[in-house]
């Protein structure tokens, strides 16, 4: 029998905090680079189309020596029964043993790592004097978004926020950002105090909402867009040269959230090639054949140790698409076993 | 957050008792005959080829609104770390919400349910006077099968136990089979004291070691291999009519137990077409080409519900091709849940 560790979303919500978090999931894009990770194939299944959905993504890190499973469903008409619609479990096991470590709900995990990457595109590939980030989206990933930029990028000003269904909603998030930020993200810092402060400075700044997106676009230095658009929302020509764009949102066959023309003569960087041609917002121009997978420059963990160029010019286009990858969360959720372990917190229980 | 509840093996343990899996089981495979369960893909990945290994099985039994999956390592140096070579857990979730209902020790699940395969091939396949028990195989495995197999046949003499490897090994096994039995399996019983008469009394029966495996088949009435082999043991020609033989072993490309040849004019049931031909008994004889795969008479819980012939004449030669499947895991799994939510059993820790 072993100890194994279960942590409900409220204690992995204590224990995460974005800068730790950029740090793990840089890590595990460095580990899939070296070629000491590896995803497993995805398993997925509709228990009723368009209604309820679950999948199951794996993967083994080698050099963390875990590797583990995320399983993630969605049920549509929770909503309803007050339930969440997306329920997500993360497990963790010992790669040299095949001994589990614990288990931890996936939703805190899935949020904080997908902020975590957009905020690694930019730091990456955006320029380093940006002052101008476009959020194309309101919704719950979009908090995330904004701290992890503002973690990685010292010089961002203000940050215009849209949403294709609804100004008022947008408007509403712009209003409230800048507090949430600091309750949900900032106040964990309180204890490195510089940190704390350079972080809540980094916040006061201006956060707009727009119904013109087109303008936004014109002016946007870093654009993230996480939406579950299946349309094209930003049109090629709107981009001005130098601009980065993280694209978040697609993570499955038929999303799309900017044109695909906008990949030709863009410098592209996916996290995971497979991913991104078949379910990123890759699949579509791929798809209608205006990119190649060949094209494509790599993978962002090659970028970071520097085995692949990134933007060389203050004039390309770069882009970043990030589908989610199982080595994300499970580095993730091996971080928060650790620091659990460490702080005492969780129910520990005999497997 | 939700309840989650966590069991450990010596819980699972205390609560399965044998004639509740073989109902669970049955219920299973019906389960699946009816369409209202179904296997997701299999994710197998080695961390070391002949070392080290893991495997997610996972599927949906809408019939009984859960789904979740199984997963197992293998890690054929634990032994030397004091730990075992094999560990499981199951993790069940409710399949109108995807709220996860718990996780629990995977072995003694797989152990019981396997076990319960082969009385459930005996009970629908064998001739209802079988006396004779060949039981092939003398390891872990074993006493599961036998007690199972006891559970489902009232006539049953006589068990002869075989060893490929050590006539001393089965001979130990046949010496103390009887006071395992009781002590594992019967003893769960007290508290039903006409069926635990009647099981006691069952294992009142001859158990002895052979070394003379054609001698021991030529005399079986049911014959049930639970070996790694890789090469056939039992030869066609030592099979006489009439015969049932149950296929615990293959369950990976490779493995094989009986005569390819004995397929040919058998009636031949599996749990699942699709991994009986792929990874079961069934891979040699069809890749050789003496059987074919439109040849399988169906599925065991096709059989049990009636919608398939099972055996017409005392003279037939039936085989249940069993390699084991996903639903039985979780059907079990969830009757063990239910079992301790009943008794106030296990860790319920907030997920």
């Amino acid at each position: 029998m072993f100890p194994f560790r279960v942590l409900n979303r409220e204690t992995v919500e204590e224990i995460l905090d974005m800068a730790s978090v950029i740090e793990t999931v840089e890590k595990a894009y460095t580990l899939k680079a070296t070629g000491e990770a590896s995803l497993f194939p995805l398993v997925f299944h509709e228990f009723e189309r368009g209604k309820a959905d679950m999948d199951i993504k794996s993967g083994h890190l080698a050099g963390a020596n875990i590797f583990g499973l995320k399983l993630v469903s969605w049920f549509g008409a929770n909503s309803e029964k007050g339930l969440p619609q997306l329920i997500g479990v993360v497990m963790v096991l010992d790669s040299s043993t095949g001994v589990p470590k614990g288990i931890l709900s996936g939703e805190p995990v899935t949020c904080m790592r997908t902020g975590a990457a957009g905020g690694i595109g930019a730091k990456y590939l955006a320029r380093k004097d940006s002052q101008h980030l476009l959020m194309v989206g309101s919704g719950h990933q979009a908090p995330f978004q904004i701290m992890a930029v503002l973690s990685t990028m010292e010089h961002i000003r203000k940050v215009t926020i849209y949403n294709a269904n609804s100004f008022e909603r947008a408007d509403r998030f712009a209003k409230t950002i800048k507090e949430k930020l600091m309750e949900k993200f900032v106040s964990r810092y309180q204890d490195q105090p510089d940190y704390y402060r350079m972080m809540a400075e980094r916040c006061e700044i201006e956060f707009v909402a727009t119904d013109d997106l087109e303008a936004a676009t014109r002016t946007a230095d870093i654009i993230i867009t996480a939406t579950p658009s299946r349309a094209p929302l930003i049109r090629k020509e709107w981009v001005r040269p130098g601009t980065h764009i993280t694209c978040i949102g697609a993570d499955m066959e038929g999303k799309q959230e900017i044109d695909e023309n906008l990949f030709a003569g863009a410098k592209v960087y996916v996290d995971d090639v497979n991913q991104a041609v078949h379910v990123g917002e890759l699949e579509i121009p791929i798809k209608k054949g205006v990119f190649r997978q060949e094209e494509i420059l790599g993978e962002i963990g090659q970028l970071i140790l520097g085995q692949i160029p990134g933007r060389t010019s203050e004039e390309e286009i770069t882009i970043f698409d990030s589908t989610g990858i199982a080595l994300q969360d499970l580095l993730t959720a091996e971080h928060v076993l650790k620091t659990a372990e460490k702080r005492g917190l969780g129910s520990v229980v005999d497997l």
